[in-house]
């Protein structure tokens, strides 16, 4: 298959290229690194990408920011910003790929289990992720052309906690995380919101 | 308790009221009826509500519009007004809310089952639906003074189904509905996301 990773260079990013680079033609964007470029938060740039990547089966994201603050904290532009990039911007590349993809492609986005397993600060993180979910459970009734779509819900990855000088505790190796995004390309499933600790090795 | 109800001249709304009338002050406030009037949508005229009521031990809205359409025919602004209004409606009452209710106060929330159990046309629906499921776990666990927070998460309503000519299986009447808002108000659970399945009489 040919398969855009949206996020390439990122933790899970390059973890997903490096599952799916030995059977699969795989395109690495970033948003400054990768093959090519784009910003989620724009539309237009989505629409610029798909032009320029030409005909796809499957597009990845492990891509989309959200902003992480106390509750109290958190601003009007915190939101707005959260909702533009992760939200919107994942919903937008379905939106507009969804009449470019070739048949039977699909769309693998990412949420995280903060929609389900909240934190101090997750208020913005726990609202676009369970936004996610609902998304593709819906869009999966009406994709056209036998076109799938799935959302990955990541734990902790455990480089990440790494970087940030946490507790490792409850984490999963960005290599670990990258089978349930295997799993959506690869597999047969669709409308599903995959836990990734049900990939855990 | 002194309860203000917003969406209180709704189908919802209205059972709600009926429901919380007999041991509590309830004051209705609707978009062009009830006593008071708000625009979800607008976080000034929610500052403006706040001002007009004064304190107030709970804050229930059963209100909040999205739009329905096939996936491919839902607009950018279609998008953007469901979030606005019953997406950050409602999380914009929490927040602004938040220094303004009564010690031990408490937010109840409108979902909707479409985040899980979607149909074609709910891809927005179920974004907004599944977003404040997400936002009220999250939120629950940062609320100050012992304030709490659930989501009332409705199946279809016998009275709506009946006004638009649906199959009436399935549904519950608004009366029932109205349980899980009297639970969320008066029972002492937080960061719930009450599936009104559980309240059938
Ligand atoms: N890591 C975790 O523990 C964890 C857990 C749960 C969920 N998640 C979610 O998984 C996703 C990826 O996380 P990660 O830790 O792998 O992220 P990361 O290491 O920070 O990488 C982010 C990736 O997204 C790209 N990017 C940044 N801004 C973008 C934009 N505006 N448009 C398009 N791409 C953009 C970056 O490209 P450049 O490098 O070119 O800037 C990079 O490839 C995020 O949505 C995150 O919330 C992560
Ligand atoms: N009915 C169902 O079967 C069902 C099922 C699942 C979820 N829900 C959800 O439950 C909520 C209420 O549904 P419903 O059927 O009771 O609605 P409804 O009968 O259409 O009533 C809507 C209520 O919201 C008010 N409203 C409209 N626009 C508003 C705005 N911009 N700001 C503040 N208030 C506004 C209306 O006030 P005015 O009358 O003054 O205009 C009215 O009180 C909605 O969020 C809906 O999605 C309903």
């Amino acid at each position: 298959m040919r398969i855009a990773v949206i996020g390439a260079t990122g933790t899970i990013g390059q973890a997903v290229c490096r599952a799916l680079a030995s059977r699969h033609e795989v395109i690495k964007v970033g948003n400054k690194g990768g093959d090519f470029q784009v910003d989620l938060a724009n539309p237009d740039s989505i629409r610029s990408l798909y032009q320029a990547i030409g005909p796809v089966d499957a597009v990845v994201s492990a891509a989309g920011r959200a902003a992480f603050a106390d509750l109290t904290k958190l601003t009007d532009e915190d939101f707005a910003f959260s909702l533009s990039h992760k939200l919107m911007g994942q919903v937008n590349l379905v939106r507009i790929g969804a009449a470019l993809l070739r048949d039977r492609g699909s769309f693998t986005l990412t949420s995280g289990v903060l929609s389900q397993e909240p934190m101090k600060g997750s208020a913005a993180i726990s609202l676009v992720n369970g936004g996610l979910d609902g998304f593709v459970r819906a869009a999966a009734l009406e994709l056209p052309r036998g076109l799938r779509i799935n959302v990955v819900s990541p734990t902790w990855v455990t480089e990440t906690l790494k970087a940030r000088g946490m507790d490792l505790a409850g984490g999963m190796p960005a290599d670990e995380v990258a089978l349930a995004y295997v799993e959506s390309v690869e597999g047969t499933q669709t409308g599903q919101v995959l836990n990734t600790r049900m990939f855990r090795r």
